[in-house]
């Protein structure tokens, strides 16, 4: 902020603390965020280097005091809120699960509590569905409603890509079922460590380029009766034939396999508008593999989890909305609404 | 051998030199076992110790000297047939490709000659398809000589399950096409790296388990309406709620994964009877997700390359059939015939 911006009361830390990433916002009365800190201490580096549920607490609690100390000095006393896999069975806490259908509004009373230092931490439990196709979500249900509160009207279907891409069914606030498609991961591991990867000479950009477009027709065309394993192995094939070149390995590959995960999911929950909330490097070739399964899209902004802390804490009367002191007006170039 | 054993002629020493393993015999004039050797110097490890052609082909001789030294010194002048990676653009020597439709007896007729001191090196070439789906095999075209000729009746598709799986269509002796499959690399990074591998208490055992099974009813049953990439993560909700066991997983992951390669090749390419060729530890597994496709399955003996390098150095006139000298009765135990 410039020295010069009226001070504004800070009101809430969240916290998204997933496997790989650790990310906090300061945010004041308003949900607006002050200040924001994202390292890579996910929560699975943290818990490697412990050997005991209370050695990996005290990791835990000490690396967001770490992390947190200028907010939690200034302010003491200030409510916490976290979600990800610092709530699983080998992070900070347990903090269970909601078991689906549930309304997202139940997320704020099961909140699990963990004192840390001065402060209170609060932890949104993950989403479950017990049934015979079990599933989990942990993390992604805040940016779920995030997506829900911001999003121009009610989606049936929120696609939330990622490592572990979650498909989400809606019944107005009501999830009734979600599927995950683990894409990204394999991405990661197919042009990390495999024989597609010494083909590749680079990774995929932040746009769909013709050969991701090359990749989702191949799927699309050829997905039924050759299947993705083989579909995989013909980037090879095509870079040997000189009718693929190896900087375009990436985005076919990528084609591939988002074509697959959405043409999968499309047959399985035909879905006519879909609202997706992703990071700007997947939204474009989400889009397009959606729109060519005949979907219209609705995209959501991408930093959903934390307008889904700031409604959790408020519905759980960690904070209070409180009217902004700040005139528009006067708002710094960098906290205008885009 | 044993010291009183009487002594046979040898005939051809043949190299099967893959991306990561070194096999080689030593072959008498009928064609069988004298001696033997494997390693893990691969194509790929002696390949990336070296920045240029020249020096690529100098490790690959100096390491097929330093392996085979033995049997060099004591049979100077024998004749060596090579297959494998070791006759890729990265190998030994770029030994071509023979376009498929194709004779299998075609390959003699294409070999690659190499001096490698007093020796003579013979690289047989790959099979590739280069119409609109195209398609390399490198080292896999000897198994299938090998198969054939071991088969007893002739199969119109031969499966070789691998790294890289290869499904052969043929017409007596000609490949009329292939597809690959990247499936046992895909097990091999899942069960490596993912977060199945952190899930997973083991690796698959020899034999199919009934968690395998469970892994291909339920790519049977849900394939098409959830893809592959969905699938595989079922494996972390159903530990986590003590559905499957830690030790379980690698199994159900592996059934899983046979299991959609399988489904979607029979469907792009429906086949009544199958020979199927490969390492015992994969052999059941194949022979499962062939037999619930409803296809009836021929076993081949798994050492199908050694037969099939035999079969080329006899068409290519590398070797001569030679009567053997050693009535069956004394042959050494290891020896039989099994």
């Amino acid at each position: 902020m410039a020295d010069d911006a009226p001070r504004r009361d800070a009101a809430l830390v969240a916290l998204d603390w997933g496997t790989t990433t650790f990310r906090a916002w300061l945010l004041d009365g308003t949900g607006s965020v002050l200040d924001s800190v994202r390292t890579a201490d996910g929560a699975l580096t943290v818990s490697e280097r412990t050997d005991s549920a209370r050695a990996r607490a005290a990791a835990f609690e000490a690396t967001f005091a770490w992390l947190c100390r200028p907010w939690l000095d200034e302010h003491p006393g200030i409510p916490v809120l976290c979600a990800g896999m610092a709530g699983s069975n080998h992070g900070w806490a347990e903090a269970g699960y909601l078991d689906v259908p549930a309304e997202l509004s139940g997320l704020a009373d099961r909140l699990t509590v963990v004192p840390a230092g001065d402060s209170v931490v609060h932890i949104v439990p993950g989403l479950r569905d017990a049934g015979p196709d079990p599933d989990v979500m942990r993390g992604e249900e805040v940016q779920l409603v995030g997506a829900l509160a911001t999003a121009a009207d009610r989606p049936e279907t929120v696609v939330l890509p990622g490592t572990h891409s979650k498909w989400v069914r809606l019944d107005g606030d009501r999830v009734t079922g979600f599927t995950t498609a683990m894409t990204g991961e394999l991405y990661g591991l197919l042009m990390r460590d495999s024989i597609l990867a010494r083909l590749a000479t680079g990774e995929v950009g932040p746009k769909a380029s013709a050969a991701f477009a090359r990749g989702l027709e191949a799927e699309a065309a050829h997905g039924d009766e050759r299947g993705l394993s083989a579909l995989l192995f013909t980037a090879r094939p095509l870079v040997l034939a000189g009718r693929l070149g190896s900087a375009e390995v990436a985005d076919y590959v990528s084609g591939l396999l988002i074509g697959a995960e959405v043409r999968h999911a499309l047959r399985g929950d035909p879905a006519a508008v879909v609202a997706l909330c992703g990071p700007p490097s997947t939204e474009d070739r989400y889009r397009l593999a959606l729109e060519r399964g005949g979907v219209s899209v609705r995209i959501v902004e991408e930093d959903a989890a934390v307008h889904g802390l700031w409604r959790i804490a408020l519905d759980a009367g960690l904070a209070s909305l409180t009217p902004t002191a700040t005139p528009a007006s006067v708002l710094t170039a960098e906290e205008q609404p885009s």
